[in-house]
């Protein structure tokens, strides 16, 4: 492919071992999770920790590889490779979605206990923001943290909560403040085995669904006022920050499964005869192909300057955001017209595509919904 | 409703009683037979037979109502408010794909055993053209029927069969002579219960999953002759024009649905609020809404004037096709969209809509897929 | 074609003798008012008027010939045949914008005087509403009629104006309060020879070149109060009304103009060889084809449904605007992809096509921008 | 802006040295050329060619700046910035339609006397491909370079010659045999002053109005051996290779021209109140102009990308010519919908967006209509 001039061999080595992992350890298991509503993420979890994949970018002292962010990409995209949306969403939610903030705003505390047990994988984590009535309104949180000596006491609900009812600890939002503004939050690493968590419920999904997803409650919880990351008050702004994590590694597993499910649908086209040609011959079907492959080719350019814009510290926000209203939206209209290339067969629950469609769904939607980024977009652009 | 001109009481009398069964028998059980992966069709179509639902447009001799397209559009429009895809389906295989052939074409005989029992609700009828090898591509059917004395002996297998595990009888077409051309097939009625006839397996499907779909399989199969419906080597003009009747059954039920889908969307907008203001109000999403509600009104009036065509006797060919591919698709827009507008519960498999987006699916795919019939309307075109 | 189901012989005469003077009265001589920026409208009205075109729904009693809204249809989407946008719009002001508030609302006097002159095509009419800062913003309006004694002093600008620089009078929508809200305005008829008119110039337009478009200017023109059309600040009421009339009158002018585009369109491609092959083979050309076609055909029977509605006198500006705001894109829509198919011979002048992409750009513009549209349509609907 | 992380000081220079040619020396001029039909190229090119602007990455031994791909980019982009599609338009072909096969392979000759002259301005070149019944079919070609001696006699005809009626030679590719397949055709440097060669007549075009545009005419011209650029029979190959440059050049004139125009609009949009708000605020308009930034952000890279890929001399074909489609049609796209925020002004001929609407039209057909780039596409991934 084209866009190996920006890898080198160290690049393509640490490729290789993921795509093996992939190929060996998590797609021959893919329709057992799938079936169990559930994978087994603390024995995963530990192998891919072993194998360096839960800290590519973290620092060396709590573990990690201490990468840049082309190996962070090179992961990503071999996790778009998975055949599933529910496994690399809980890869993302341990690398991209509960950790970022413990590295860069957490105490050596947190980092000593969480950061480096999640590398490693002998930990789950879990992110906490959406509560019932506040999807992508942060500020409407309910969820409360109340200092109470050295503790804080914690009472709330929070639901859409990726590997929920494994999940060791969580990252997760709180009110510490009813004063209006966005100085009113904090952001805590929960531990689940601490008196007053509950999980209400595992929420049956249309997709994701090899991904346990769950609504959590939590009931006077206390917790320790050293689980507090960073400066109470802020929490809202590190989580923002974090929400960056979260949506860039959207991309790489957007474009990456488009690009794969494109790739198989091709072959399954080339087999299948019809009117005594091949389907891959219709012009209709081929336009349709190199079109989305153009669009995906964008997308992943778009990537891969972000990459750079945040090797050189520039906020990419934007780029983000541009690329993960693109990506949702180009990977949902993928599988939508991969799975009408495959007629009747399609429908079927055996095909990969057919999963793809469910799973594809979420991405418009989780991580910040495609109206909410464009309403950003907006005052970003200084609309 | 504006398009309330057309009907008069009678008319609403028939479309409420349609109305008041749904919402009673079939609307508070979709949830069991969704997750059961079947309905109990038999019961059903016995209360709707006595009701007089299954035989609209038919001969009031073989039990039939005897009324005009009028009355099935009202039946299919109110079907399109079953909140699933299945039971209309079920129910328009038996009154629009398995039946109108045999009603055209077949013998006293078989109007009196097969389309007799199939409006009274007593026998569950199923059409079986598609083969695994076969798709759109009618011509390249394998299933044979081979004359042997006064029997035909039938080999082969179906597959995507729609009431399949429970069908009293197919409608099936077969090849009756190796000769290309369209001459090489018979349309029969197959009673399920000779030997030779079995069910290979029940498919798992994306949607639709309260409708048991099949593969049945054919083995020696000694069937009467006087099950053949009207003259050997004409089943695949047959099928064409029965093929017209199954099409018309999606058009009003993709716009009433999607027009369902809306109403209840709206309900949960204007109930949602977000940073302080219901989502009803936010622009992009009343725009979306407008624009669907304005197309759906485009199909409901291209609907009436195929129904006008057919109340004169016009070849309404080109108009079902254009209705069907663009029905297809609007419901398919539809239920994403709206999914899209419900936020993270839309992804969760208690809410309508994500049902419908799994269901919405097929549209496009069954009875001739978008391409298939894009395909047909140029050459119908003159192109 | 299948829906002259609805139109009998003497439908079919009109349509026959309106279709007949665009061939041989309009149709040659398009290049040359597109040259010209304008057509001899006096001339040609005259002629139209004798031929009993401008007033076919009109009330005999004025010289109309009292005809259904089929009638008004059929010369609709006759003049969607015209090969350019700029007469059909020239004709649909005299007809439709600047005359119905007239026949609804206006006095014996008023009728006598200006409603019979515009459907004997005696006079020109104009219909002038916009303002410099004022599009679909109405309410915005500042020009000012002022009484005093038994006229009206009327001071302010319009702009936009078709047929401004030889209408004869113009239906002109003026504040006669400062108050605000929707009581503010009257509509008057205003003849164009009285001092204190002025064109204050001819506008350089995109398309619609063979219509005159102007800004006009009124300097203390005092104009007689038996001018007011209906009552005194009812002049919003009425022209709200009258637009349902303008914006209809698009509905056949897109649909009949775009059927005709694809005619010709596909003319060209049937005599265009590339590779070896006329282009019309290629599945992605026909495919867009068959596609605008079938959403062509659902805007017509929207169109018919509305003149049925409006026959028995249901209000019809859901559906008026609807077809509107999907006209205007579709008409635009084809424009486009036909020129795509005729490549570099498309982006000549002297092709048809090119005039018509040019000329479709307005009609998701004027008469109530799709946007605008859409707003009203949401608070129609009750969102 | 995020990209500038790409470029340097040097690089920034002359991207403000040519900014300020196309403020001072261009862009008031535009409105005076649109009106002629043409613009002075001799006088331009000279201006332009002594600033170093038309041999951007040609070899300082022929008077260019041997600067890389970069460079060549930053000047395309500004030129993106020039108030109308026709004068980018006549300098792309002078520097990448004309002179890239010369410049590979020309002989030294050639280079000295054509090259050296176009990179100088003081000649001005054209590209003579296109023929009145061989669009995008170049193997239909049909004009004849026969040999005589040490002349070819050339007869025959081009259509659609950019600067054609200015020109000082053409870049010609002619039939060389009568041989079936690619190696019957060969590239020539065909001076206009030579005998035979006549300008048919300059073609009256939507947009690009101040390029001119013609048709030319080869009657016998009798054209030294020395012209022939390479080898006979390679001129299909070299004009492919010359496409690359052709098409490449439109990407970044499609999407700096789209970002302008989006500048353009937005500033307009917040000036603009209706309804008591600046349109700036309305929702349905800021998300599209944020989604267009979105897929504008995506060419631009996918285009550095082709910069470093063309830099370390692989070969993008691929991305090129999808880079062509979606910049063609995103750059249509963003034309339109800016003409429709403007609304009735859009319309009008005095505003860039109406001459923008008009230009852009034909991004998406010159160079290899999108159909045809999408054809080549499904080959080169191997569909």
């Amino acid at each position: 492919m084209s866009h190996t001039i920006y890898f080198n061999k160290e690049h393509e080595q640490v490729r290789k071992s993921i795509r093996d992992f992939v190929n060996k350890r998590l797609n021959p298991f893919v329709e057992e999770w799938e079936e169990d509503g559930i994978a087994p993420l603390h024995d995963l979890f530990k192998e891919m920790g072993a194998l360096g994949f839960l800290g590519i970018r973290y620092d060396p002292k709590y573990g990690g590889e201490g990468l840049d962010y082309w190996y962070d990409v090179i992961m990503l995209e071999e996790c778009g490779r998975i055949r599933c949306g529910g496994i690399p969403m809980a890869i993302a939610v341990q690398t991209h979605m509960a950790t970022p903030a413990i590295a860069e705003f957490g105490s050596e505390y947190l980092k000593e206990t969480y950061l480096r047990a999640a590398i490693k994988g002998e930990m789950v984590g879990a992110i906490a923001v959406t509560e019932p009535d506040a999807g992508s309104d942060v500020a409407a949180l309910r969820t409360y943290a109340k200092k109470d000596g050295d503790d804080y006491v914690l009472n709330g609900s929070k639901t859409y909560i990726t590997n929920g009812t494994q999940a060791d600890f969580l990252t997760l939002l709180a009110r510490t403040s009813e004063d209006p503004g966005y100085h009113s939050f904090s952001l805590f690493v929960v531990p689940t085995d601490l008196p007053g968590f509950k999980v209400s419920r595992k929420l049956d999904k249309l997709g994701m669904r090899s991904s346990d997803t769950a609504e959590l409650y939590f009931d006077n919880l206390r917790l320790p006022a050293r689980n507090l990351i960073g400066q109470e008050g802020e929490g809202f702004i590190y989580q923002m920050k974090q929400f960056q994590h979260e949506r860039f590694s959207t991309l790489p597993l957007c474009y990456a499964c488009a690009e794969e499910l494109i790739r198989e649908t091709v072959a399954y086209l080339k087999k299948r005869i019809v009117f005594g040609e091949p389907l891959i011959k219709k012009q209709v079907l081929r336009h349709r192909l190199v079109n989305w492959l153009g669009e995906i080719e964008c997308l992943r350019q778009l990537t891969y300057h972000i990459v750079r814009m945040k090797s050189v510290g520039l906020d990419a926000t934007r780029e983000i955001s541009q690329g993960k209203v693109i990506g949702g939206e180009l990977f949902n209209k993928v599988a939508y017209g991969c799975l009408q290339m495959y007629g009747g067969m399609g429908f079927m629950n055996e095909m990969w595509i057919s999963r793809a469609f469910r799973d594809a769904r979420l991405y418009s939607i989780g991580g910040g919904a495609s109206e909410v980024l464009c309403d950003a977009l907006g005052k970003l652009e200084g609309f």
